[in-house]
């Protein structure tokens, strides 16, 4: 079934063979534990791994979306239209972050675009998969919503940073 | 040892008997399940609960920072320094709200002040508690960490929303 969501990538399978590449660049984060081997080992086989080729897209600004990824490999541009709508680049990803937890998690419909730059391996999540997780592996699925919480923070911290020049007093 | 953390605000105890109150504000979520009675009973009691006065300073923009709060009653203003020095609002904050994540989760300063603009009960996590509960309670814990990613979401695509008209093509 998950075939069918990116008919124009190649499959790579579940995401168990690409756990140490996965553990190499999901980063690291000082304050909580680590995912350790077994986490990935564990989580791999939930996960499906595709291909983009340069070009491809792979989350569409608009969309309804129940899926966020991690990038494995390659190098992903996010873009949004504006009010006026023109096209922004927003920001330029690397292999390690995570991409699509924004509709993944509150529903709403995707906020940007997100397409490969370069050939493009990436680890797709599903919201039915960890809702699973949340049930049936607590543990690894707090590891997972923390490194989210993580992301997101850095991510808020640099927009509004840069938001706030522009505000008001 | 949590008493001096708010030497000027009243010490209302840990959240127990706050668990209805929390409840009842901490809103839905529809995509996953929610609070309920008992998952409030059982955080109630790793939660500290203060009383902080109009004007009382819950925040203070640059200081480190291992807590979140959740706000149960009252009314907090968030300020931020912009980089000419001028203060700018950058949110008006309602009960069920959280409130200091970021900090919390990437060990950032903090970054804008918190301040009641009327009396304001809030409940205080902290990160070792947390810590605590990812092993101990982990379903709970991923259940907080949920709604986090959930609020951040909301946040980032609100910033970002309006970042994107500011951006060069």
């Amino acid at each position: 079934m998950s075939e069918t969501r990116f008919p124009d990538f190649q499959s790579l399978g579940d995401a168990a063979p690409y756990a140490a590449r996965i553990r190499a660049v999901v980063g690291h984060n000082a304050l909580f534990d680590d995912f350790t081997q077994d986490d990935l080992a564990q989580l791999g086989p939930y996960m499906q791994v595709y291909l983009a080729p340069p070009g491809g897209v792979i989350i569409r600004e608009g969309d309804p979306g129940d899926f966020l990824l991690f990038i494995v490999e390659g190098l992903v541009d996010v873009t949004k239209t504006d009010r006026h709508g023109l096209v922004k680049r927003i920001a330029v990803t690397p292999p390690g972050q995570a991409l699509g937890e924004m509709s993944m998690i509150d529903g709403e419909a995707r906020f940007a675009t997100c397409s490969a730059i370069e050939a493009t391996t990436f680890a797709m999540l599903t919201r039915p998969t960890l809702q699973g997780l949340v049930n049936r592996e607590p543990r690894l699925a707090a590891k997972i919503l923390m490194k989210l919480v993580f992301t997101l923070s850095q991510r808020l911290r640099q927009s509004s940073a840069k938001l706030v020049n522009f505000l008001e007093q």
